[in-house]
């Protein structure tokens, strides 16, 4: 039986993808839709006392294409606060006004190959990839992804240095792009649909692209990644809002 | 051909997860929502009063994420009582603030691959796991399961033994979770789409996840697990309904 | 190139799955109610004559879960038949307080891997077999199944002998259950989306799942079956329709 | 790299299915039903006109099951034409009372394995065939299905003989049904998603069943073909549709 | 690990699919469509000026089959620029005559499997092959597609060598087609759910179905190729735009 990886784990994270019904949004009056976006901005400040208080961290997203219109991403220290944030938002006004169209529930997830010499909850490295301020770049990339388990390429059945020989691999050639795109990774296995969230964080959406196109040729990517959907966002500061919603 | 396993069969089981409109709720007026709540509230005392009585059991949860805003699992001694029960429910002007989004029918099932030497219906430990009183744990995970039937890796044309010896290395792997994580395992085959249901409970939502990923590495997960879905939800005991729907 | 099976065929089927839209029903007058439950069971009355009449057959259940609330399922003599009944059903008002969700197009079929000596169509017992009274039994389950085109597993290029010999396999074990089970295959090559359909007739829903768990470690079942949703219906006679719609 | 096959096209093809709203067709009021009728059957009179010209061809059906209430095929000699008489059938009143659930875009399409002397063009059972008046048989069948290019089992890597051989092996089986049921084949490669549309034409939907039951145990059936979804018609002739819509 | 490939990237390309709610625009009044249609009229003359300006390109296509009723395909020179133009276009009256029902993110690639000797971006060829004028063709053929990872069969894990030859035996296929089928591949690794996206433009329709069937052959397309769904469209230019909509 194959050796599972240690993981150490952060926040808890929500990505949470609406459509905006931007019909509705025009036909109500301006008194609506300036108290909507008035208990929105509240809500958002809030978020950001929480962010400042560095108990969590949010970001909101201008969808690219048919797939969304809206995504946030949030980070909290409990799934419960999550699951009030969620239950608050849907009791907004400005909720009414969106559809939800997707969401994954995840944990920020840190695991290593290699043996640790310290205790990693008091490595200020590591303190900040637990609980991390999400990188304010123009563009994030979202995408699920799994391990294979297919009846000749199975993930879960290699050994242990197996697995971490084709990590490091993989380590290698997103080297070059480590400087400009950022990335939080979260694990999901028996909190959402696949195994992990990969959010990438850049400010050009092309290193996107390239970076996920060299390393779909490491054996790690090639035989054993399935991947979810890929949503791709253009970061909606809070100064930008209401003219998103003009 | 391969041989079966005997079960033992306990009470049927429903799990049903809705969304709510929580729009059309706002847009009701406060006696429109007082009755809902008031008529909401008698059906869970009629089912707290089952479980009081030993004839069922149930639970309210919070689903974390866009999957489903309520889920109430109930158990009961029959498939009639869970198709009245669901009827009766769909009729509560309750159930009109809220859309169905997926169910799972089943019933709870205990298996061994050693033989019983005692009648197990007579086994008070036994009698427990068939007809449980659900645990009020602050989380639960539910995901439905099948074993693959791969045209390499087939679980039903293994020989009994075989399968045995795997369960029993995936009970092993599952035991530093047994304190905290209590579940309920339930029998799906022939009354819905996958073969099995998992009900896990715990204060912790972590540890779900550190559980099902050391398990994920056991041959019989590894090879022969096919997963559905998994949805976390937060309890929502009686007491805290109230504010729930304000 | 291997030899198909010598079918029989008998009354065609449809099963008609069904939600209620229970808040529009409750928000109907009592004299909209009133005649659309008159006109349902004039409806029903007239399929009764038929039954009766020996032209047909038909049934009437409450779905558990949600995958549908009710469903119908129908024999009658002709395709034409079952055409004209669901364009009928569709034109009543009870339609119209519910909406479609499955329903699947067969035709009752009996196959045989050995030679017959005599007309099948003069045989009482076959002849019953085909043009059936549906069982008025508890419960019902129904699910859509295909044999298997795998790479590898693939059931329409064995040998005829080797099928016969894994079917007289599979209806050894299903042996202890024909008491209790009754059953109606139907055929759908050609005329939906799977290959057969099983209806299955029983007072304990139990005994379904005890005995599709012991036929999938059948040969036939373990490798080469393929199935699509099981649905489980509780009988509703005509006497119990007004309770169920109050 | 193996040969592809000589094709050779006539008119292009739409195959239209809807879902009747026939709550709202019965609240429309008897001038509003009476508008759309008339406005209908102007436009399946000039679909009548085309085809008495021999420049098209067309047939109405009501299908069976919930799959769809109503299809139309139209045969025309180019795309635009197809594009046009959808646009222009979306514009009447009539389409207003149906929801669009399926379509196939295709091109009749006879295609040989063995070579030709003949111009086909100018061969009139050929010019027959590429395009014809749609058959007024009581019931159509139509499935759109591709060939498999499986790990294993891949149609496109099979030498251009292999392929011819298991063609003659399944014209062969088909020659009992060539009296009876009439077919008309359309290819759909880079037009639509799968890769040919079958259509084909009975006054006994059961010999559809037996057809395909037999070939089915084709080695291209057993090992190539890939089925889509089956849908079942009932010819709706111009001098019944005022009944089918009363 | 086998190498990726270098590729040279020029605009980023939305391809947006809708359908037209024909009723609503029907019922609206004609000041009101008068009002969408002249608001729309403009957003395009402004994008006419953004292409004259050699600053993007675009193209509106009446879509043939209820995929879609509408595309609209944009080139841009930044991802936001895309995203501001859809949300722009998402605020118009037009828009709510619509409903989003699929679209494309990618952005213009070329690559090559032999070494460039000179700075493609300085190649008067290659220039026009980035920031292309989207052909007006009477009719795009537009289908998202990736290279296989499968067991067997895995595009990523072949040496470079091997996937240039097989490109190579793939553009020699094409040639007899590259006279009268203008195209535009855009790649979306990491931008949208498959790798590829392949926008080809023809005045004849049948030259696609003939392209794509003769390519099937390929080894690239029969083993390495997943293809999306196959959208055919007829180019809508400016002066059709009152008639579409009459």
């Amino acid at each position: 039986m194959p050796e599972s990886v240690e993981t150490f784990d952060g926040w808890y994270a929500l990505h949470d993808f609406r459509n905006m019904d931007w019909e509705k949004w025009q036909l109500a009056t301006e008194s609506e839709q300036q108290a909507a976006l008035e208990e929105f901005s509240t809500l958002l400040e809030q978020w950001q006392d929480i962010e400042d208080a560095k108990n969590g961290s949010h970001a909101l997203y201008s969808i690219v294409g048919q797939k969304a219109d809206l995504m946030f991403m949030v980070l909290r220290p409990s799934m419960k606060d999550i699951n009030i944030l969620e239950n608050q938002f849907n009791k907004t006004a400005m909720a009414h006004y969106t559809q939800p169209v997707y969401s994954y529930v995840s944990i920020i997830e840190k695991s290593t190959y290699s043996k640790r010499e310290t205790d990693p909850y008091k490595d200020p490295a590591m303190l900040e990839k637990l609980y991390p301020v999400i990188p304010k770049s123009d563009y994030i990339c979202f995408y699920p992804m799994s391990k294979s388990r297919g009846e000749i390429n199975n993930w879960f059945t290699l050994p242990k240095e197996e697995r971490g020989r084709m990590m490091y691999e993989h380590i290698a050639t997103s080297k070059p792009y480590t400087q400009d795109i950022k990335r939080i990774i979260t694990g999901s296995i028996g909190l959402d649909d696949y195994e992990w969230g990969v959010s990438l964080f850049c400010d050009d959406p092309l290193r996107f692209k390239k970076l996920i196109y060299d390393t779909r040729f490491d054996e790690v990517s090639a035989k054993y990644a399935i991947f979810g959907s890929f949503y791709i966002g253009h970061l909606l500061p809070a100064n930008e809002i209401h003219a998103f919603f003009k």
